[in-house]
């Protein structure tokens, strides 16, 4: 098949290996005469196939023993309900945001159904184009919650809020792209369509030190307490999606884990990054210290105006593939997700050159 | 590979084209270059596999115009949470129920959290071997809900309850096996991983006239009304599983359509259970008017005593896989969904007429 430079937003680019991999096991698993996904979840297979999926999350991100990993279901979307359903308290209850573009602000939509939300910061005067820097968090929050990377607007928290209350994160874009200290979190959830694996399963590492605190009923589905009791099988679980999940960890630890997948995802952010500072006919759109290593968004400059068509069909010709910006922001937006080679960004890199000189 | 008789309870078998095209377009979907995994949600080719599916739906079933058909994730035991949160009154909501076993009692445990529930008839009492059929549906009812068929117990409605309240059906476990009048509905609900496709997805058959009545502020995510005003794409929907649900129903058309299957369907079920009358080893577990097409349950006679580690050694000799009685039952169950073939059904009854020469 023809070379495709897959910079998609999400579901995104896969390792060619995970893919292969996947493609048979959808005939047959591993000589049991059945397809992944026509056995049953109860089945030793399936078993060993979502503990592994468990281990590897463990192993990579260093987990410690109190906390736990859940494969789940819904989306971070469902997550934003979640999130606050297991850890705002039932009465009285009041939560800490911080704003940094769409996906913040559909979390603290989900948590205003269920208790007081406090905005302590957002970037929405600046069109989200700056992580919020200076805010306090006062006390007696159930808990802080914040977006570490914002796929839209391409911006990236450098660092992490500290908090008294517990800390919470969806952290759908950049898990597993670069080292964290998961013991600074209580929750951390993320849909595994970006560097986990294909779009249908969501993962959540849980301090469970944390939870049964709320004095709220919640859903069994939607209950971490719960689903930590039933090892993510309170119901048939989204196979195929923690199969591949599964694999791709495999495949990361593999190549070195999250401290080689950090260095090639830097390198690849710089040969991007210092090509659109180079380049008079591109600028980006956030602020430096703020840049997405995950999701660079750029614009043509004025001095390119006009030359849209003609980069458009620069790139498509060359194979790049899913650079459009979000639907609702416009621009550029280069998605350089785990399993992308360098390959591919200098492609989208030498495209950027040859216009210039043509321009 | 081994030919495998597939009588797993589910996920179960799928029809052999769905799974080799399955396998393919992991790899490439339909000359695009990329995995059908690795592509935006967004592009025209997932969102034509979606509108495909929807469209196959409602052509298979029939499906009046004023009804949404939404893919969603959670599986059915989210449904239970989502069926009350759309359809029970905020303030003194109450809803009636039929409890045929365990997914019934998971249904009411959720409704339970939103409103007053009022359980009309149950089998518990006959270990849910029966269908309660003597029950009036009060007045005042925010609905009726009740579990066409029980995968665990063996038995199936083979007439629907009526009831001037809306009618809710978990359907998970017959839906596509059999003709419906969706217009006797208001809600049907049902997980894909039997008759529809792999696990992952949840198709919900909604009468949208009857949405956004109870005066709730229901969850972004299990909203009904607003997942079918974003065409079920309020976020990333669970791409695989709603891919090859697609390619199920292509499937199901392909062959004839919800009149052939039932034929089918029946065709089998006649097949084991007179084995299962007429073999002195064996005997149904269920009243007999309310046997399971889906999911026959059978034990060992006292005069077959001694003879189980003989049959299961007979019949996973044959090929046959997923006969084992659920975990919280035991005995046997024969799951026989829509893609099982009849032979493998000659092939499990010949393995009892042998038990039975060599007993």
């Amino acid at each position: 098949m023809a070379k495709v430079h897959n910079f998609s937003a999400g579901p995104c680019i896969l390792p060619h290996e995970v893919l292969h991999k996947a493609s048979q096991s959808v005939i047959e698993l591993d000589g049991t005469g059945l397809s992944l996904i026509e056995m049953s979840h109860r089945s030793k297979e399936f078993v060993a196939i979502m503990e592994r999926a468990r281990e590897l999350v463990k192993e990579l991100l260093g987990v410690p023993d109190n906390y736990s990993v859940l494969f789940l279901q819904g989306g971070a979307s469902l997550g934003f309900y979640m999130a606050a359903a297991n850890f705002m308290k039932n009465e009285g209850g009041k939560a800490a945001y911080l704003d940094t573009g769409t996906w913040s602000t559909g979390a603290i939509k989900e948590a205003k159904l269920l208790g007081e939300v406090i905005t302590l910061a957002s970037g929405k005067d600046v069109n989200y184009t700056k992580i919020p820097k200076n805010y306090t968090v006062p006390s007696g929050m159930d808990y802080l919650h914040f977006t570490s990377n914002n796929t839209i607007f391409g911006t990236q928290f450098k660092s992490f809020p500290k908090s008294d209350a517990p800390l919470i994160c969806d952290m759908s874009s950049d898990i597993f792209s670069k080292k964290i200290n998961v013991a600074d979190f209580d929750l951390i959830y993320a849909g595994a369509q970006k560097n986990m694996g294909p779009a249908g399963t969501t993962v959540y590492i849980v301090n469970r030190d944390k939870l049964g605190k709320t004095g709220r009923a919640i859903p069994s589905m939607l209950d971490l307490a719960l689903q930590h009791e039933k090892e993510s099988m309170y119901n048939t679980p989204p196979v195929f999606a923690i199969y591949v999940s599964m694999l791709t960890l495999e495949w990361l630890k593999s190549i070195g884990g999250i401290s080689e997948i950090e260095k090639r995802n830097e390198a690849k952010a710089k040969l991007l990054y210092d090509e659109i500072d180079r380049n008079p006919l591109f600028k980006g759109t956030t602020a430096v210290e703020d840049r997405s290593l995950m999701n660079p968004t750029f614009v043509l400059t004025e001095e390119s105006a006009g030359h849209e068509e003609k980069f458009d069909k620069m790139w498509k010709a060359a194979g790049v593939s899913g650079i459009s910006g979000h639907r609702s922001v416009g621009g550029y937006r280069a998605s350089m997700y785990n399993a992308l080679p360098i390959e591919s960004v200098k492609v989208l890199v030498d495209v950027m050159k040859e216009l210039e000189k043509n321009a």
